[in-house]
Order: C-alpha cells, then structure tokens, then sequence
C-alpha cells in the first residue's frame, strides 16, 4: 500500500517535494496544506489544497507530514504541533537552536508514538551525514564545508530590501585556491574571507544611487561585510534570462590520517544541483519513507539523518540493495 | 568500560585495522589471532599474538572478532564460523557471492544472539552507502564508480606469477575523459576499456624476456586483455623507491534528476587515501564499534553498511553529533 504524503506550506520547498512524491513508486500526495485561502492555490500536480485547518481532522489519512515552512519561526512552532498528530519530517536549519528543537519535537512525538525527522536536506543533512561517517572513519581529522556556486535565497532577500532595489540574486562562490588546498591536505586555517566570495546581480529602479546600493551591500553586517563582494547591476530582462534557476551545491572535504599519521587520506562529498529546492525536496522525501517504516517497526521520537539506517531510505528490499549497490 | 577487539589475520589489512585500534579511544586490542606459530609473529603495538585455535577460549573476552583474511577462500568459511561465538566483522568482497554469505552468516549469527557485518570498507562500505543515498534520494539516475588511481594487489600478484618477473606493481588509473563526462551529467555508455587504464611497473629476472613478459600482461583474460594497459620495466631499487605505498581511492558519481527531468544533479564522493589497508582498517573499526553497541542493543544476525545508523559508527553522543557535525 502506497505511503500516504501529505505537505504543510506551499513555496518552493513545497513544490520540490512535490515534485519528489511524483517520482516515488510506492508513495502518493493526499494534499497540500496552506495557512492561505486553498480557493487561491494551485497545485502544480492537481492534488488538492486544503486549509491548515483540515489537518487535525485529517489523522488517518496521512501517514507523513511533510513541513515545508522557514526556520526562523514556521517550524520551531508547526513541527512540534504536528508530531504531536502525525510523523513529521522537516528541514530546520537554525544551527544553534537545534537542540531545544529537537527536544521539543522529541517530547511531542514521543507522547504521541510517532516519529518526527529534523533538519533533513542537503546542510543539514546530506552533508552532516559526510562529516559524521569521516569523522567516525578517521577520528581526530578535519573537516571543511564550501557552498556553492549557488544562490543563497536569504542574501538574495537581504539585497531586495535595500531601497532602490527592483530585484537581486545573490551568488555564494568557494575559492578556488581554497578549496585546491584542502583537496591537497593541507589543512590551512581559512578565514570567512578566504573560503568564498559573494557575487550580487541588482536590477536597480529607475533613478536609484547605483553606488549607494553597491555600499550598503558589502557593507551590510553579517550577510556582507565579512566577504569580497562584486555588485553588477544589470537589467530586469537579464536577470530573467539568466538568473531564473535556483542551482546550489558545494562539498564537505575531511582530510585525515591514519597511524602515525604520516598517511593522509581525503574524503570529499560534493553536489552540483540544478535546483536546490527539488534536491532538498528529495532528500526529504527518501526520510519520510524511512519515518514511515520506522514508526511502522514501533520506533518513535526525534531523529536526525544520524539516526536512521541507510536502507531505510530505499523502495528496494535488503536482498535488492546488497545485489545492487553493495 | 572500552571495547575489547581482537584481529583474525595478520597481513596489511590486520595491521591497518592495529593502527585504526591505537587511535580508537574507547577501544583496547585483545590480541592478533593467527593460524601461523605465534612465537613467529610480531605485532607492532606489542598486543599478544595467539594460536587461532585460542579463540575458542576466550568468548569472554572480546567483544568484537575483525576477520582480515581473504575473500575467496578465508572469509566464507571464517565469519560464519566465528559468528556462532563473537560479534564479527569481515570486508568480503567478491560479489557475486554476497548473498551467501550474508545467509551464512545470518543464521550463525542469528543462533547465537551475534552480530555479523559482512563486506565492510571503502568498496564495499563507503562506496556502496554512497550509491544507496543517491539512488534513494534520486530514483532512476544512474551511478558510475571510478577507482584509482591506485595500487590493485590482485593484479600485481597477477603479474609476479608471469615467468621471468622478480617484481610488479598495477596502477587502476580512471580515464580522464571518462570522469570529466561522467561529472557534467552526461549519462555516457562506458566500456571497461573507457573507464579505465592499467599501469604496471615490473622488475624483470636478469635475463627475462621483457617483451615476452609484456605480451602475457597485457593479453591476460580478466585481469588485463580488456583494458589500455601500458608495461614500464623498472629496477628493484626503484621499485622500493617509488612504489612502496598502498595508495588507492576513486569516485562514486551518480548523476539524477528532479520533476520532468529538466534539472540535473550531481552526486559526487571520492576517496584519496595514501594507504588501501590502514583506511579500510579505519572503516572496519568504526563499524566494529558499530556492531558492540547494536548486539548490546539486542540486535543480532548479518548486517551490512546499509542496516546501519550512521550515529552507531561514533564514540561521540548523539548531543555532540547534532552540536558538533549536523
């Protein structure tokens, strides 16, 4: 019997994993959940809205909630509410409030026997899974993290609120000679500054101070002031025609040594994606399978991408996989 | 209380899996078991060398049996039978006959409340956790591996067997065309002679016929008669100058798609290591801690690297895994 998907919020994430659900064999969408007017939401796959509301009426339907909400105030609120309902799976990224996170949705969801997955996605995600297994394989090494080339959606709204701004998109980029020295081993110390740069593309409004712009970008705290930052404005058509896609990608390098440690080893874990939102959307997808055969198998509570068996991310059965990829 | 582990086998992979030992905090070695005289054999950290027909003895005191030995005749026989006493690991490797063996460790392992991980390393291990998450995460793409440049043994043994040769050593080396294809996503057919090349380095007898030794390499069925494969006659000093090490890796690529297959993805792992023994040895050791804790748990019977949970593999807790890696 197919698994039974539902999705709360219905942005961009929303839709990749949509997308993602379209492609699974043994998993269909019961809906997409919306705090808006479901009257005014179309959905791209022709499943049907409903209101957020619904939910709570909904128990038996849905074997999984799919939270697609932002980090900073949807999920710390939604996923705890919803385990305490459903399984859940979401993809909270607030590093530093991780841990009550995690409390929170653990209690919900033990309470309720269900299972709710945080901060599934690429980072996190995908790319803690690579620093985990390096570390635990060659204990006492280093690892690096490189974002990029992609668009970062928060310095790309961060730019689009300076005034004069018609529309921006922001590039994160690794440096090169960065990334070539810890291929090589060498475990430098690297600075915010010397891992990567950020590169702005402005559709300035009619008569705005183009340099005025450029200064309150690299000097904006946080976002751009601790980078090199290039500013290019360029026309409304342009950005259409060349900034429409949301590509992202980067790579977790762990270089580490064995014995005495005059043997070096480096492991690299890198992901060039087209689109970042129907990459994290799959990668959410697979978990939510695995939520769903744990909480079957009687598991429950928090967990994270540390915490679940590889396996239990595929359709496939265990004799399948061992002939196949083993 | 630390892990008590003991190595069946004392080759380059028993010593790799030593060394991975001494650098394990929460791990003591027991002793290295052997089916030579112990009295012969010298064990590096000074751990106590015993007959293998000791093991019986001492159920009590190891936690966990790492069995280096080969695939094609030690290992079908070894795990299971050490399996009926101890929780056992083993990097089997020859894989069309994966499936028995996992059954034949299975029901010994399962008899006697142990657990038994079969085919753990970097391929199989690393490699193949790497092909089972990209497939999971992206169904229907597809997975390339690559591997080398590197030392293969097997086929330096290949060619020390050829009359006239005092020596050799075989490099795997990928094809860069291939590789470069692979990355940008564009899905090629690759023959084995397209993916890679073989690089041999030979110290021929005073004497030998070096164009006769050069024709059966490169004509050898299995071994090399499918492949590029390139003979440089070098002299033993050499040969201990430049070609002592172990080196090996490669990559594992998997390229995927999102919604209607406009957006592509890459996944890329790879594996740069100075020695094949002393990192293989690692992997066997974090999944031999792996093993402790499940069979603690009261988990028994065959696993591989896909039944795992990734946090199973580090001394860390899981609040200093999420702090720390995700």
């Amino acid at each position: 019997m197919a698994i039974k998907a539902a999705i709360m919020g219905y942005g961009n994430l929303g839709r990749g994993v949509e997308k993602a659900i379209s492609r699974a064999e043994d998993m269909e969408l019961v809906g997409v959940f919306t705090r808006r007017d479901p009257a005014g939401v179309k959905v791209d796959s022709g499943a049907k809205a409903y209101h957020v509301d619904a939910l709570e009426g909904m128990k038996d339907d849905i074997d999984i909630l799919i939270i697609c909400g932002g980090s900073a105030t949807d999920l710390p609120e939604m996923t705890p509410k919803y385990a305490a309902l459903f399984n859940v799976i979401d993809s909270f990224d607030t590093h530093a409030n991780i841990p009550v996170h995690f409390a929170n949705v653990d209690e919900a969801a033990k309470k309720a026997g269900k299972i709710g997955i945080i901060s599934c996605g690429w980072d996190p995600g995908m790319f803690s899974l690579n620093r985990l297994y390096a570390h635990s394989v060659l204990p006492g090494g280093k690892d690096y993290t490189f974002w990029g080339k992609g668009v970062s959606q928060g310095h790309s709204d961060a730019i689009r609120r300076i005034e004069g701004v018609a529309d921006a998109r922001q590039y994160t980029v690794p440096v090169p000679e960065a990334l070539d020295s810890v291929r090589r081993g060498d475990n430098p110390e690297l600075t915010t500054r010397q891992k990567h740069t950020r590169l702005c593309y402005v559709v300035a409004k009619e008569g705005a101070d183009k340099d005025k712009i450029t200064e309150e970008i690299v000097n904006m705290p946080n976002y751009f002031a601790d980078y090199d930052t290039t500013v290019n404005f360029i026309t409304a058509e342009e950005m259409a025609r060349d900034h429409s896609g949301l590509p992202h990608g980067g790579s977790v390098i762990y270089s580490g040594s064995t014995g005495d440690g005059t043997n070096k080893h480096v492991i690299e874990y890198s992901l060039k994606l087209d689109s970042n939102p129907e990459f994290t959307g799959s990668v959410l997808v697979a978990y939510a399978r695995a939520a769903v055969r744990m909480n079957k198998a009687g598991d429950c509570g928090a967990k994270t991408v540390f915490d679940i068996a590889p396996a239990m991310l595929s359709p496939l059965s265990g004799e399948e996989i061992r002939a196949h990829m083993l």
